[in-house]
């Protein structure tokens, strides 16, 4: 799908115990959760809006990381990885792994080929935490 | 410049007070700061790598991050905008902002007319916030 920047695996499982079902299959790629975000928690309690369990986390690898640190400084602004689960049904969730290979399409991320091979590297890991799910 | 996809500050102070200072920029604009990932202490604690103090926060427009959320479910995936400050000298930081409406470039944000016009409205705030610092 051209329309779509993420690798999307629906879940059986309740919210919770998808997010660490997600939370181990990252770390055994090497990426920690370092943030995480209930989006649904913010909008209630910030501007009183009622939505479904949609948290975001924050996915980290840090060698990766420091990589592309020194690759290029400001890649911060694009870090950390962000893998989102959404609460899709009774006892489903939609989890959405970003895909860092395509984000080096983004601006003139590209023109930097240690960005786009550790883009790839990163790809190819959050590609097989994502192919653990299912 | 076409290089970047961030607005940079470079602002005099201490590491700790221009956090404190970016901080409230963002608040002015309703942006709340909600991650904080100092990367220096990760690289060092994960990987033993000695980095300089560069801290990656989240902020985040609870009512902008709703539409956008309406008008495309999978931008979770981009929130929140991303602002780091580095320290990039003897009491002083370099602070970049990610440009929400650069952002909309990437992949196929650029087709949703309503994420574009959210995007716009986010990068005008973030924009004040960063000329509110110089």
């Amino acid at each position: 799908m051209t329309d779509t920047f993420s690798l999307d695996v629906p879940l059986q499982g309740n919210f919770d115990d998808v997010i660490g079902t997600v939370t181990e299959a990252l770390k055994a790629e090497g990426f920690g959760v370092l943030t995480r975000i209930d989006v649904d928690t913010v909008l209630k309690i910030k501007i009183d809006v009622d939505y479904r369990p949609y948290t975001i986390l924050g996915a980290c690898n840090p060698v990766l990381a420091h990589k592309a640190l020194i690759a290029r400084t400001d890649i911060g602004l694009m870090l950390p990885c962000n893998v989102t689960v959404e609460k899709s049904g009774e006892d489903e969730c939609l989890v959405r792994f970003i895909d860092p290979a395509k984000m080096m399409s983004f601006a003139t991320l590209g023109d930097n080929a240690d960005l786009v091979a550790i883009g790839a590297e990163a790809a190819e890991r959050i590609g097989r935490a994502a192919a653990s799910l299912s």
